[in-house]
């Protein structure tokens, strides 16, 4: 039981599943090229591996080849037993209103490195971006590329879902729906979640409306502090909290 | 006693000085050109107007002109008394390492989104980013109109103080200095601030080195959670975290 980030290692990679996470990994392909080609890892360097659902293990880099000229391949050799992440009280979701231009891929980003579990971006009344199917597929793609880029990065041994775009109100009923809302509550001051997941959800610049709110039945109302945050620093702010909420 | 975001306002604007919230305010230059041009404001609409300083104050737009078809000249009538942003148990203070790129202009906007008072860019010994004196002007400049657009955004009564790129180094001593750290104490265990100013330090991408830490002899060790941070989100993870224990 314990993080990766605690271990001083040069990298950190996915696999496909716990079941490659034997005493020697062969890692090819895009993480084969990133560990290789991108960051230049020598041999003996430690490289920590998740299976990108919690269980981890770290490794030492063995040798570097590029069979026939071709992609890169890298051997790893355990150098030390599987972990896995210690469980958290609760799962977190953050859905987020579209927002003009390259702001979803910031918050997608910033939502993986603070260790959203599941990021959910929905169109609300006041959504002012609405793509057509083919560019939000095209945005998903994108998304779920950031996100295990992100999650590489920041060192995670789970992997975020990134849910398809949908509508707002396919989110009521969630039992453990949180708005920001001013005058809310604190982050620590929230009950215990009546579910095994909190799902904050944040809406566009100018907010959720008012009907819209009530269709949804929240849970709990959370207080985002006095002033008017963006609706990319709304999800940030929201997400800090609530991981901050899980770890006290 | 009140936030200006507490007031259903159509803008929000800044003036030169507390003595500038008179019963009835001209506001012409760039102020005026965003209330009449840029989010074409009709009479009777309501802006709330501060000095910057904490003090602010309702109003309702009366007419709109621009004299000899120059500049927009906005009048506002009082539509309530001066008031006040309550006050905060501690300033809070973020010293950012340098980062590549347009980082610290987001750095900057979220910031003061936030509620930051103080925003200090600083040289870390493992910042890449090492603009000359000309270039770091330039952007003092600029980052000084973006907090001084969020705030306005985001409907501080204050403005955040930016202060000019300086060496990480001299904050040593302060006696408020908190490091964001692996293994540190949540925002809401630190103790009361010995000082009227909290200041967080946040490292560039790879942290601020050991010896480095020890020279600045921090007050307190934040934690940020599980994970490894992007520079700019631990910045805004800190702030967010500060703020709230602020106001918790």
């Amino acid at each position: 039981m314990g993080w990766p980030a605690d271990v001083p290692a040069s990298a950190h990679v996915f696999v496909a599943s716990a079941a490659e996470l034997a005493d020697t990994v062969e890692v090819g392909g895009e993480e084969g090229h990133h560990l290789a080609r991108v960051l230049r890892l020598r041999t003996d360097e430690i490289v920590t591996v998740a299976d990108g659902a919690g269980r981890w293990r770290p490794y030492r880099v063995g040798n570097v080849t590029a069979p026939g000229g071709g992609p890169a391949l890298v051997r790893l050799d355990a150098a030390g037993g599987p972990e896995r992440e210690p469980a958290a009280s609760f799962r977190l979701a953050v859905a987020f209103a579209l927002t003009k231009g390259d702001k979803p891929e910031l918050v997608v980003q910033k939502l993986t490195e603070l260790g959203v579990d599941r990021i959910l971006p929905v169109l609300a009344e006041r959504s002012v971006s609405r793509p057509d199917p083919g560019r939000a597929a095209t945005a998903l793609e994108r998304w779920r590329r950031i996100a295990r880029e992100a999650a590489r990065q920041s060192r995670r041994a789970t992997l975020p879902t990134v849910e398809a775009l949908g509508p707002l109100a396919a989110l009521a009923g969630h039992p453990g729906l949180v708005v920001a809302e001013r005058g809310g509550r604190p982050a620590d001051a929230l009950d215990s979640p009546p579910a095994d997941e909190i799902l904050a959800v944040i809406g566009p610049e100018g907010g959720l409306g008012g009907t819209e709110v009530e269709a949804l039945k929240p849970w709990a109302r959370l207080d985002l502090g006095p002033h008017i945050l963006r609706a990319e620093t709304a999800a940030l702010a929201a997400a800090t909290l609530l991981v901050a909420r899980r770890s006290g």
